[in-house]
This record gives C-alpha cells, sequence and structure tokens, in this order.
C-alpha cells in the first residue's frame, strides 16, 4: 500500500514518527501548515508538538501560518497549550479566540490571497518548516495534497525544510484533482492565462526537491467535518430575495440563465443560499470559490453546477462519505487550486463573479464588518471576502438583520469596524429584503437600508438616528458623538433597543 | 490646419459651435466626459450647456460622468448652475464639494478603475453624450485624446452619441502618446497583456463610427495648469523617512537599487515624495502612476526616470511649457493608458508597484481615511488610492502628524470614515517618522503609530485612549464611546487637543 503513496524508494528512507518531526521544531521557530476551513491540515506533528509542551516543562512559542482554519482540533489544542506567539491568516476555533481577544497570541488579519505575496517578498518572518498534508508523493517529486491546497505550494517552495503527512485516510482517488500554479515574483511574472472555471492551469502537485523533504509521517485520520447546520426561517427567506434579485438582473439583460461564476463564503447563511439555487430555474452554473461545501456537491449531483473551482473541499459527515467514497466521478467537475489563485483579483475580476459573503453587522452607507464583535472582538478573519468583493462583479453581503433574539440588530449607524468600505459593497441581503447600492450615493443609500435590510424592530430608531444627522450635512451624514450608540448601549444595557425595558412590546 | 487634424472630409460636415452641441443635452440625460485631474476636459460644450442654464429660464439636471477632477473650472460653473444631478467617480472643485456637503447634488465615490465596469455592465444610467477633447481624428476614425485618458474610450464605445471638443491648443505633437487598450465584457475576456511598465498593447487612439460622432467642435484652450505647491519642511521630512525607508528595504534585499515601479497620489505631498528621489542614489527608476506631475518630468529630465505610465498629464504653467512645448523628446519615454489599465488590480498586482497615496487621516490600528473630513464632509474622492493600495506591494500612506496649526491631530483614535482597511495598509509616514505595519497584529501596531507618527502634541492623549482600550480587552483594542472623542471634541471646542485652553503651552 505505501508503495502506491511513496513511489520513489528513498522517500521511505525519511519515515518519521510525529514525535520525532516535532521535536526538530523549537522557540522561535515558523512553521507552515497545510489546511483550508478544516480541510486538509497537518494533523499529527501540530498535535505531537503540543502533546511535548503540556509533557515537558520548558516553554517555547512558535509562529504558525496555514490556508485558512484548521480543523481535528489542532488551533484548540495548539491554543491551550499556549505554544502560538504569531497565527495568520484565518482561525475560526473558540478557544483560539479567546486567547486572541485576551493578548495572549498574536492573530494577524490577512486577505486569504495576500498571505503568499508576504511570504514571497520576505516580508514576514522566515518559515522554518512547511507541514502538508498529502496523498502521495510521486517519483518526479511532486507532493499531492488532499482535500485542500490552501498556501501548501508557497510554504514548501518557500520553507528550509518540509515534513509531509502522508494520510491514508485520504483517498488516493483524490489525485489529479489539484491544479497547481506557481507564481513568479512580482514584477518577473507573466499574466495568470486562466480565462475559465474549468481551465487547467499548473501541475497535479507541489514540486518539491528531495533534499528538502526531511521527515515523512505517515498518518490515517479523516478531516473534521463541517458542521452542517440546516437552513432556517430567516436564511430560506435570504437565499429567495438574493435569487428574486438575480432574476431581475437577468430579466434586465445584465446576466443570462447561467448567471456568472458563483462565489460564497462558509457558513450556514451561504450554504442556505446555494441551497436555494436548487429549486431555481438558473442552469448550468458554474462555481470559482474557495471553499466548495455540501450545497455545491447537491447542485453537481443534480446538474445544476457544471463546474466548481476552490481552494477546499470541506464537508459533513455523510456528505464527506459520499463524495470523498466516490471521488472519481466529481473528477471532471472539480479543480482544487492554490488559494492565491482562487482569490486572485487579476482572476475574479476578468471572470466576473457573482461574490456572496456574509456580514457581522452593516452600516446605513453599506460599510460591512465581517470581523470584529462589537468592534473589538476577534470572531474569526476576514478570510478571501475582501479578495472577492473588491473585484467581482457583483458584491453580496447577506446577513441576518437581528442577532441575539433581537438585542442586537445588524443593521447599525456607523459599523465598529470596517473590512469592507461603502466602495466595494453592491447589494445588501437580510430576511427583510435586499438593498442594491449600485450607483447610489450616500443619502440616496441610508433610507433604503434602513427600509429593506433593517428589522423593524430598529428602524424607527435608525430612522431618528439618519434624520439628526442629516440636520448636520455633509456628504455622508453622521452624528459622530451617537455612531456608535447601538454598540454602547449594547454593551451597557445588554440590548441595542432604545427603550427596550420601558417598551418591551415594540 | 484643420485638415491636419480632421483626416477625413467627411468630418469638417460634423463641425458645430459648442452652443449647437450643447444645445442637443436635455433634462434627465447623462453626459461622459473626458478629463483627469484638470487634463483633457471637455472645455467649451459644458460651459455652453452651463451657459444655457444660467441664460434661459428652464431648469434641468444632467448626470456627470468624468475620469476624474475637471479643470477650466467646469464643475465650478456647472455646479453654480446647479445643472448636476449626479457627479461621479471624483471631484475637487470648492463650489461643487459644498454642493455635495449641502445635499444639493450628489456624489458617487468610485474606486477610479471601476467606473469603466460599471457602465459597460450597464449598472449605471446609460450615457447618452460622451464629449471628448481631441487633438485630432484620424482617417481611420480614431480620436486622439490629449492630455489625459481617464474613462474617454470606455464613454465613446458605451454613448448613444459622441461629440467632439478637437482643441487646438493642444500640441499635435502628443499624437503616439497614447495606448488604448479595451477590455471585453466580464467573463469573455482575456488576460491583460502588460508585464512591462513601457509596453504598448492597444491602439494609438480611441476607435469610431463616423456615423456615432453627431458634432464636433473646434475649441482652443489650454489645460489649467495644477497649483504647484513648493515642498515644505514637513513635506521634505515626509519624503526623508520614506527614502530612508526605502534605502533600509534594499539593504535587507527586498527591493533593488531601482525599486519597484512607483505610484503617487497628486498633490503637494507626493510631488515632494517624488523631488526627494533626485537626490537619492536610487537609479533607473520607473512610474506606473496615473497623473504624472511636474516632478515625474524633473527626474526623467535627471535621468532617474527611465519611463513613465499614466492616465494624464497635469503640470505647473511653467513645466506645462517646457513639456508640450517640447513633447517629441519625452514620447519615447511616457505612454498615457485609459485608467481602467493605469489602475487594473491586475496590472498593479503583477508589476508589484510601490503606492504613494495621502491620507486625510489614520488611526491606531493603521485604518486611513481618504475622503471625508470629520467623517461627513468629503473633499474629493477615494480617487485610485484604492486600486493600489490593496494591489500594490507596497502601500505607502503619507499625511502630516497635524493640520490647522496643530488644532487638529491626522492620528486618531478611530478614523471618522474608512477608506482603506487595516488588510491594506503597509506603511504610514508623517513628519515624525514611520511606522511599518506589516505582518503585526493591531496590538502590536497601536503603539507603533503613536510613537513613530503621531505628533508630540497628542501622542499623550492617544497613549490614555489606547490604555483605557487596553483594559477592555480585545484583539482590536478600542473604547467606542471615546472613539471618536477627537473628533467630537473638534467640533465643540475647535480642536482635538484635550485641556488645551488649561495648558496652552502644550
Amino acid at each position: 500500500m505505501l508503495c502506491e503513496r511513496l513511489r520513489d524508494q528513498r522517500y521511505q528512507e525519511r519515515i518519521v514518527s510525529a514525535e520525532e518531526a516535532a521535536s526538530w521544531i523549537h522557540d522561535g521557530m515558523t512553521v507552515g501548515l497545510s489546511g483550508f476551513t478544516r480541510a486538509g491540515d497537518a494533523k499529527a506533528v501540530t498535535m505531537a508538538l503540543a502533546e511535548r509542551a503540556k509533557r515537558d516543562n520548558t516553554p517555547f512559542k512558535i509562529n504558525v501560518y496555514t490556508g485558512a482554519s484548521l480543523g481535528s482540533d489542532v488551533d484548540k489544542v495548539m491554543a491551550e497549550a499556549g505554544i502560538v506567539h504569531k497565527r495568520l491568516p484565518f482561525q475560526a476555533d473558540s478557544v483560539m479566540r479567546s486567547k486572541i481577544n485576551q493578548g495572549e497570541m498574536l492573530f494577524v488579519d490577512h486577505h486569504l490571497s495576500h498571505t503568499a505575496e508576504a511570504v514571497r517578498a520576505h516580508v514576514l518572518d522566515p518559515i522554518d518548516f512547511a507541514i502538508v498534508e498529502a496523498i502521495a508523493i510521486t517519483e518526479d517529486g511532486m507532493i499531492i495534497p488532499t482535500t485542500s491546497v490552501g498556501n501548501s505550494s508557497i510554504f514548501v517552495e518557500q520553507a528550509k525544510a518540509v515534513i509531509v503527512e502522508l494520510n491514508m485516510a485520504q483517498p488516493l482517488a483524490l489525485e489529479g484533482v489539484h491544479d497547481i500554479y506557481d507564481l513568479e515574483e512580482q514584477g518577473q511574472r507573466e499574466p495568470i492565462p486562466l480565462t475559465a472555471v474549468d481551465q487547467r492551469i499548473g501541475l497535479p502537485g507541489i514540486e518539491v526537491d528531495l533534499d528538502k523533504i526531511k521527515g515523512i509521517v505517515i498518518t490515517n485520520q479523516k478531516d473534521s467535518p463541517s458542521t452542517i447546520v440546516q437552513p432556517d426561517q430567516e436564511t430560506q427567506q435570504i437565499a429567495n430575495h438574493l435569487i428574486a434579485f438575480l432574476k431581475d438582473e437577468v430579466k434586465k439583460g445584465r446576466l443570462t440563465n447561467s448567471l456568472a461564476p458563483l462565489q460564497s463564503g462558509i457558513g450556514s447563511v451561504a450554504n442556505a443560499v446555494f441551497n436555494g439555487f436548487l429549486d431555481s430555474d438558473f442552469t448550468d452554473l458554474q462555481v470559482y470559490s474557495e471553499v466548495l461545501q455540501d450545497a455545491v456537491f447537491d447542485l453537481i449531483d443534480a446538474g445544476k453546477i457544471t463546474f466548481a473551482s476552490g481552494c477546499s473541499i470541506t464537508l459533513s459527515p455523510a456528505k464527506m462519505e459520499e463524495v470523498l467514497g466516490n471521488f472519481d466521478q466529481y473528477k471532471d467537475k472539480v479543480v482544487l487550486r492554490p488559494q492565491e489563485i482562487s482569490n486572485h483579483p487579476e482572476i475574479i475580476r476578468r471572470l466576473g463573479l457573482i461574490a456572496i459573503n456574509t456580514a457581522l453587522e452593516v452600516d446605513i452607507y453599506g460599510n460591512v464588518n465581517s470581523t470584529n464583535v462589537l468592534g473589538t472582538h476577534m470572531m474569526n478573519g476576514i478570510g478571501g471576502s475582501g479578495d472577492f468583493a473588491r473585484n467581482s462583479r457583483l458584491a453580496v453581503f447577506v446577513t441576518k438583520s437581528i442577532a441575539k433574539g433581537g438585542r442586537i440588530s445588524s443593521v447599525v449607524p456607523f459599523v465598529s469596524h470596517v473590512d469592507h468600505t461603502e466602495h466595494d459593497v453592491d447589494i445588501i441581503v437580510t430576511e427583510q429584503g435586499y438593498a442594491d447600492l449600485r450607483g447610489l450615493a450616500p443619502r440616496e443609500r441610508a433610507m433604503l437600508v434602513i427600509e429593506n435590510c433593517a428589522h423593524p424592530l430598529y428602524r424607527q430608531q435608525l430612522r431618528e438616528y439618519y434624520a439628526e444627522a442629516l440636520s448636520r450635512g455633509g456628504h455622508t451624514p453622521h452624528v459622530l458623538e451617537k455612531a456608535f450608540s447601538f454598540h454602547t448601549r449594547f454593551r451597557e444595557e445588554g440590548t441595542m433597543q432604545e427603550h427596550a425595558l420601558a417598551t418591551p412590546s415594540r
């Protein structure tokens, strides 16, 4: 079996235990890990490293770079062990999040297409070890990744040494799904030749010198499944509004019935929106996105999606079994690319994507907060939302209009952290309706967002804020001393609602 | 003389007066004008239109799209005449600015590379007339622009009809400097083949059907010159800090002695920075920017810059005489492109530019406000700063640390409007020093910005804010109820300084 996966005799001499590989990693080092939204993460060496920290009494800290979030509790265990000095470019673990927000570890929130450039340009601390999961290493020296590509190719290229986690639990059928295209340095590169979603422009694996592979660790552990959240009434309404808007765009001649390549962020709202396409009249859809979730494969099965390009596959337990167990039938309909390519401004703008991402909160002028709860506490990170929103044909942001049983309004006078500016936000959709902000000045946007997107519980409060702002004048009217009044009221009274106690019936 | 410029007999039949051409434009129409930062603007028909509005008693409103700001008081006169309903994507006239801020006209603040996509995708109101300045119309049906290209090619392509202002005051020697490359619709286009600053990829003029040219107006008026502001002590210090930083990058091996293609925003700080290169050791510099200002030509004359690509040439009176009077000697060192190409994310990222733009204010985490004074009042617009900062190799923002004699700090706890988020800002430079924010988490950034960039008058206030914010915790610590305290104090007390009256000596 092993010779199927280690296709040169010499690789076998590099096999070591996870503990031994972990022993090479010392205080102050930087590691670059495979892994993107729980898929294809380096699961063994990182765990052994955290175990060592717990066991020994020699404290150490390392920098951890990845593609995006990790699964298998790797981020949790590393955070608990206190071994992470700096983490980038994305995470989604509750323990790690809490350490970040307590100031116990540092987190750098990158656009997901930017990390590779920063590594290539030697702007970040240099990478000592790339640790990447693989299904095989070929006879001609290529590491074949598993369920994600993420930043693995740039990490392998730039690291001083490479550790491969050869995961026997990942099916060999994945071979051929990857398309690895490496960029030269800025100023010395050609145009990226990709002009169609289903085009292949690179190699089936990551090229690496045998000498650079310091160790190979044999593992046998599936990816952590995604925690699937079924569509609820609100997410269903969001999907319906978005589909109504897209139908209208088709009617106006701006889109055809196969729309344009679709991108969606991860999460239940995005998944619900994609589910909404199942019953729609749209046909021959294509996906050019980061994470391929359950709904993408449902739509492939239903013949609605003809091709999906991503940089990772993250599925629920049942769907994982179904897709990875029969991957041959998906291989001509799916490709996995490095996240620098899946999220590249050049490609996103050329193809003219429809980008659908989730907002934490939006403001009356269309600015979006994707990351910092109440302006201060990091949730997960901006991810690829900025790469896509800035460069897409249509930048759509979706959110439920209220959270915490109505105590939080997702529509506020001024977002408490700005990830996407008014220049980059085209359409805002909540379960209440949608606001099409294209070509509108701030004074045209405010009432549209309030009346179409805010929850009725909060509309009057927002109207009153805007009326007072208007009395002050300006291109973007505001009452700065009250701009964060929703947020400060929540902090003090536990709700953003004015007079919530006096008029509970509102 | 005219036959040199109208190279097909049939064009002569289209010659009309500016008044007649203006008479074709009615209430509710949309016009697309040539013009980018005072250069190559349509000067005659727009003025005749404003005259008509003043003369007649029939009120009308039109939408006005341009490349960027206009010169020759066109924006001023149109604003005074009250004929503009909506204006995009940039303006810089004080009368128009005041009308926008009073809510008397609408302004849409676009990334300058985005307007062409919105026009091409029929997202904005359709253009009834493109009105573009030209030095000539060729025998094979090409409009040769003058000192700017701006959005002229997309306006001509998409407008229902075209009016050409043939400007006899613009030298025929400009012919050959333009490189017009048109993009197909999103989803149907090839990679833009540009891989070097001095490469030509298009045509020397804008192709147009004879039938589409409804009128040709003969004019004879130079561009408005730029109001040159000589470097002062602070802008000189900013230039020195930036050059010291760049030298250090060369020393670290991240840049060579010819740096990388340079972009700079318009204005005195940017001009001073470019002036700083004159006495530097850097050689064989290249420019890939929007506006080519005086300093670019000084650097060409000094042999420091080998090639400059822009989308307009905006000069002081003396420099205009010198450059436009002897343009043949610059022709092999300069190219003018459509702003969609000069500002295209695909090219900016491929070439790896060093982008230098001006901030109105910055905050302790590196967010930048480029547009709205005190969060509400529009200055000029975001211009190309977002196109460049997001996609460049190095996104540099420069500003003096104080304004209004110290009553305003350009470093604040939370910018009152966000145009560039923390994800897109690498280096902040003031006359105090610079902060290199690359790879830093928010908690690493705050003290660096305060200590290196803020004016000593404000450092203690900022330290106190940050200390209180830290006590609240979070990834991006803030005290939201005090986040805009600098701005509200200025509104109430006329200064951002705490206890300014009690301790005037600070």
